[in-house]
This record gives C-alpha cells, sequence and structure tokens, in this order.
C-alpha cells in the first residue's frame, strides 16, 4: 500500500488533503445509495408487457385446461415447470414452481427440514442438538439471516476465484455428521460475482457428507443475469446425479430480476425424493401458488432464448453502472493499492476489500458524506466481517450520474480511512 | 325415522323398490362431483375486469408512491391494508396482506408458533412436549390437516346452533395448559354454515387461558359471503380488547371466494404484538408478497362496499345451488326423518348428517352411481367422524341441472342405507 511506503509527514499531508476534500463533499449535502440490490425502474419496465399477456377470461386457461382463476395444481402449471426446465437444465418433473419469492422457498425448505427432516433423513434438523450450515463468505445476508433465525450455527468457508475452499468444505461435510447445510450462489455470487469453476461443481456434487440429511442449497438466483454474454456455470444436477449423489442438491432461482422484483416467479429444482418429500408439507401448506403468475411469465417469455433476449436489454442497462464503479475504483484506488475488489462478469454486485480494520469506518465516512452503503458485516455469518475489511457495492439502482458521483465519494472514504490507518500506525 | 316404524315385511319391499331405482341410476353411468368446495367458472368470471387494472408500467405505482413492480413493502400495501381493514372493520395497522393463500398464512403461523413461540409465550410449542388445539367438529379438514402434520393432539368439540360448545372449551382452555389453540370458522362454519351468535364471540373473548400462549385461529374465510343479505358476526378483535386479551385472537381471511380462487389476497389480523412477532420472523423468510396482485385487487374493488356489491352477484349464481340441495332434501329425506341437514344462509357447504353409522355406506353407494362427494370423517380431526354420519356437500361448482341429478342420487343413497340399516336392526 502506497501509504505505508511514505513519510509521516507526508502521510499527515495526505490526511489532511483528503479530509479537506472530504469536507467540500460533505457540504454538498448529497444523498445518494449504493446498497440496495434490486433492478431499476427502466429494468423492471423492460417487462411491462407482462401487464397485457392476460386480457380476459379466456386467456386464464393453461395449455391443459386448468382454468388459473380457479383453485388447483400445487408444484406449478407444466408449462411454467417447462420454462424453468428450460432455464436451468434440468427435467420439469424437477421442478417446483411457487409463488413470487424464492428466499421463501429455501426458508421453507429449511422450516420443514428443522420440523420433518429431509428425504432419506432419520430425525428432523430440530431434534439433532446444535447443527452446522457452512456458508462461503463473504455472502448473500439473507442466507443467514435464515440459519441465524433458526439457532444454525454457522461456519465461515473462505471464497476463492474458483468458488469456496472445497478442501476445508469436503473436510466438514465428511467428517462432521451436524454439519446439515451450505449456501451457495454458484453463478455470480453475492457479492463478489464469482462463478464456481466446473471443478468446484464436480466437487460439490461428489460430496460424501457423514450426515445422512445434508443438503446444497444451490441459489442460481443469477442463472441467466450475465453482462457480457453468456457463462456457463456446470449443471450440479446432472453431475450429482453422476456420483449418485441426486438428492444432495436443492436449486433456487426466480425471476425476480428478469422480470418484476418480488412480483415474479420462484422455484426449486431438486431429485424426485426431494421434491416428494416437499409436496407432502406443501400440501398442507397451501392449495397452490398464483397460476396466473405463472401464465403471465409463460406467455411472455415463452421459453430459455425468450429470457435470454430479454437479459440482454437488462445487461445493457447494468452493464455502464458496473463499469463506472470498476473503472473508479481502477482509477481512484488502484494506483495507491488501498483495496481490491471484484470485476464480475454478472450478477447484481460488486465486492470491495478495503485496507484491513478499515471497513466500518469506510461505512461511517460515507455516510457522513451522505451515501448509504450495505451495512458493513452484512456479507458475513452473524453480521461479523473478521477483518472488517469488506464492502458490498450494488450499483443497479441508482442512474449511472448519480452512481458515479456516489462511487467518488466512496473512493475518497476509502482513501481517508487508509491514510488515517497508516498514520496511526506509524 | 320412519323405516324404524314400520313392519319388516314393509322394510323389505322398500328395501327391494329403492336398490330397484339405485340399479337404474348406476346405469346412467353419471359423472358428478358435490367435493369441491370451488366456485365455478361463472363466478370466477365475474372478477375478470381485475385483469384490466394494470394495463402499463405507470398503473403499477401505489398511492405511497411504491413501484410494485420493484422489491420491498414486507406487510402490504397501505390502500391493500386499508381494504381488509374495511372488510374486517379492524385498523389497518392491524392488518397483514400477505399472497394468495389465507391457509398458508395459518400454516406459516403455527410454524412460527412450533419454532418461536407467540409473543408473549415464554417457549416454543415445539419445546412444550405434547400440545393441543381445539376442534369444533365437523370443521375444515385442512385446519385439522395442519395440526395432524405438526403433531398437534386435536381435541373434538361439538358445534350447536350458536357456534362451538363454549361451556366445554372455557373449562378446557382454563384448565389446560398443554391446549395451545382452537380452529374456528366463525361465519358460515365449514360445513354446517353456522354463524357464531353474539353471546358465543363474547364468550371467546372473554376466555382465561392456562396457557400465556394460547390462540383462537379465527378464520373468517366467508366473511362478506352471504346468500341473502348481510348477517353480522360480533367483532372479536374489538371484544377481545374489552376484555384485556388482544392477543387471543388471530383473523385470517382472503378473496379467494371473491376475486379468484388461490390467486386472491389473503390478510391476517391480530394485535400489535402478535402482528410484530410474525412480522420479525415473516422479514426473514420474504422480501414481500406480491404487491401488483394487492394494487389490481384494491384497484378493482375499491373498499368494502365495492366487494358487497361484488359479492351480490356471487349470491345470486350460488343461491340457486344451495336451494336446489335443500328442497331435495326437504322433499326427499324430510318426509322420512332419515337426515338433518343445515341451510346456511351464506358460505360454501351444506352439511348433511344421515343415520348414525350410514355415512361410509352413503359415499360408496353414491360414488356406485357415478356421484363423488367429500370423503367421509374430511369433516373431523384424524379423518375419524365418530358417529359415521356426517357428509359434506358443496353445492358452487356444478351447474344447476347436474347439481339436481347429483343431490337426486344422493338422496336416494342416504334412503337406501337408512332402510337397509333399520331393516339389519329389525
Amino acid at each position: 500500500m502506497y501509504y505505508s511506503q511514505i513519510s509521516k509527514e507526508q502521510l499527515n499531508d495526505e490526511c489532511r488533503a483528503l479530509r479537506a476534500q472530504y469536507d467540500e463533499l460533505v457540504k454538498k449535502e448529497l444523498k445518494l445509495d449504493m446498497s440496495r440490490g434490486k433492478p431499476d425502474t427502466e429494468q423492471v419496465s423492460l417487462s411491462d408487457g407482462i401487464l397485457e399477456t392476460l386480457r380476459s377470461g379466456g386467456d386464464c386457461i393453461s395449455e391443459n385446461g386448468t382454468d388459473c382463476r380457479n383453485y388447483g395444481v400445487l408444484d406449478g402449471l407444466p408449462e411454467a415447470k417447462k420454462l424453468f426446465s428450460d432455464i436451468l437444465d434440468i427435467p420439469p418433473e424437477n421442478i417446483l414452481v411457487g409463488g413470487c419469492s424464492s428466499l421463501s422457498l429455501m426458508y421453507d425448505e429449511v422450516v420443514r427440514a428443522m420440523l420433518f427432516g429431509v428425504a432419506g433423513g432419520k430425525l428432523p434438523w430440530s431434534a439433532q442438538g446444535k447443527i452446522k450450515f457452512l456458508c462461503p463468505v463473504p455472502g448473500y445476508d439473507r442466507h443467514f439471516a435464515i440459519c441465524e433465525h433458526m439457532g444454525i450455527e454457522m461456519i465461515n468457508i473462505p471464497m476463492g476465484q474458483d468458488g469456496p475452499d472445497m478442501d476445508m468444505i469436503e473436510r466438514y461435510v465428511s467428517e462432521d455428521e451436524s454439519v446439515k447445510g451450505i449456501w451457495c450462489v454458484p453463478k455470480y455470487s453475492n457479492p463478489e460475482g464469482t462463478v464456481y469453476s466446473d471443478e468446484t461443481v464436480r466437487r460439490f456434487a461428489a460430496l460424501k457428507p457423514k450426515a445422512d440429511d445434508f443438503r446444497i442449497f444451490w441459489d442460481n438466483a443469477y442463472a441467466v443475469h450475465d453482462l457480457y454474454g453468456e457463462i456457463k456455470l456446470a449443471n450440479l444436477f446432472t453431475l450429482a446425479h453422476e456420483y449418485g449423489n441426486d438428492d444432495l442438491p436443492i436449486i433456487f432461482t426466480s425471476t425476480s430480476k428478469i422480470s418484476y422484483a418480488g412480483a415474479g416467479l420462484a422455484a426449486m429444482a431438486a431429485s424426485k425424493a426431494n421434491i416428494d418429500k416437499t409436496k407432502k408439507s406443501l400440501a398442507i401448506q397451501t392449495i397452490g401458488y398464483d397460476k396466473l403468475n405463472q401464465l403471465r411469465h409463460v406467455k411472455y417469455f415463452k421459453n430459455a432464448a425468450g429470457v435470454n433476449e430479454h437479459m440482454k436489454k437488462h445487461a445493457a442497462l447494468l452493464r455502464p453502472k458496473f463499469e463506472a464503479v470498476i473503472r473508479a475504483f481502477r482509477d481512484e484506488l488502484g494506483p495507491l493499492g488501498v483495496a481490491s475488489w471484484s470485476e464480475p462478469r454478472g450478477g447484481y454486485f460488486i465486492s470491495l476489500n478495503v485496507v484491513p480494520g478499515c471497513a466500518k469506518r469506510v461505512y461511517e465516512l460515507a455516510r457522513g458524506a451522505g451515501v448509504t452503503l450495505t451495512t458493513v458485516g452484512a456479507t458475513f455469518p452473524y453480521g461479523i466481517d473478521p477483518l472488517d475489511r469488506n464492502l458490498r457495492i450494488a450499483p443497479s439502482y441508482p442512474p449511472v450520474s448519480e452512481l458515479k458521483e456516489a462511487v467518488h465519494v466512496l473512493c475518497l472514504c476509502v482513501r481517508l480511512a487508509a491514510a488515517e490507518r497508516a498514520l496511526s500506525e506509524k
């Protein structure tokens, strides 16, 4: 880092200069937000054709004659299953289409495991004392929140270039019977944007769990969310079958960042045994999910090709935002060596690692200058970033102009925090 | 009963005559269904205007400026809360609007109580050994299924003209700490169509539970589903407050039989403490429910007056069906004294009690003649009708002409089963 190489005097000057710049920014009373991992208005507007797909009662009939305005169909319309089958490359009979929220599907799946156990498991998770989940970090706060809420102990697994540390995962999974699950965002991981390598996916498929009720929670949230052309994730469902591990993966996805966020479709894919077990509880929980919304999506997108065409429009809107952030990082932070960051080819986030011990300080400084960042620690279990260095940047929501302003503030805060830290260590 | 008053010879003749009639019916190879408590196609078509409420992105903004195509709003749009507030006469701040399924809201509420306990309760239900629910019978099979699935013991409470046996309920609730809940359909109860009297509702409000975590699951599924003008159910929410029992009731309703079945809106109403406790878990389970569907409903129905006008159209379609069934019961069963039945002023079902010990026989006979009835026992916990006499009749789905044919078959089966039984007892 540049700041540790200069003299104390120079560093003092630098701090003073940065502080002066910061004070000027504070005066501008900005109100900018880089914390929200959600599509912007232009993006959701891309799907407005969906509103016109069902205009009359006659439009509400599914291809097998089901009147979607009435009760019935627990696990999704055949054509909706086919759509997700096409997207995920998993047979339709292994797909369950449910509601608008893949988070709910995951939460409910954990609840079912807690109360009733998983397919083939001898006991409910809640009847086995302390149980544990492996959590690649940094990761998705809402995954960790589910574990914390359920009292499931979380173990940090460091992420690398090819995905999480598989040696560590294999050791935990094969040796510790209380390890029941792992959270993965295998494509464009949240927040780093890492795509798990084929080798990593294969090692997941080949896991030999000590527990008879271990599951891989494979949250393929960004399955088709490429910014620069398609990157192919290896197919865990198929690979798991190769290793006779059909029941290991439970795969989730949704159209929240394809059609409408929170008003799209969510789906789950898994082995027949897993799906059957889920449906047994689901039949008690509901008569069925909203089939009209399923029909709307199928009529609008038709198939994976339709979705992919649509995703190009999202990419066109998102690319300049990702690039604005990364360019600023390269220009303003790169030469000083005060941070490292991911340069994702898709997904919704950029991960920024500042000087260890400085993330909270950066967050506070940014807040002071009117820039909201995701809470520090959110990307780690229990909200604790052991190195206090990771910041999750969400470039999707603000307009490019605001984003540029916000990221410039952020960069200044990163530099100031690093300089202060270097000075305190002189 | 007529058949027990005639001679064995006369009874033999009667059986032979009925059997001959039955055999003629069997030859007709009918395929009729009175088992499905769902609206018919004409009914769901009444709401097709809902499809036209959101035509473009600009229509998708809520009254407080929320873009309903994007993430956010955990517990429902303000205008959707207001709509349910208006229907239930409960303040909007005590309402949570969630998804399409009130059954899911109930299931999830029980799950939360099992895993995390209720507001003010010391322990999760699942940590208290055997727990029990009171179940007014006959009742709604899906309520009982939730308890059975969770391993909650169910206790039958007989229904009377004014609602369930309150003496029995008061005794159980005040004396047995393991009694944690009761299922009620207080207006047009499923299947009898009973409306709980004001006195009954008041006694519910005044319960003094031994358990600190007892809850009344008040499934007001038919709040506005009057066939012959409005019948007012006393307001449990307000009354509970009078008795300082604000946290006792958890009230559920949905528009499944107002707008679209399984694609409408569901809502829950409860005290602040209950709602807060629910929202704490709900925030982990989802980012929010489909707000576009909330907006559609509000734009279409506007308020309770709009809903009530709409319900008159449902009533006009349903009345002839209820009347066809009741007329046949009166004409074909009444003079013989071989059955008793409810004559509901609203709701979706008619309850038919045949000669004790004969319900299963009637079901089998009807099936043999091509008429599907709700499985005998479905209206009781564990699927066991202790007297084997109750049949749930669902008149809403088949067209009137089919319904008339089906109910005639049913009446013949009831008579035949009664005559057979009387003969066996001679």
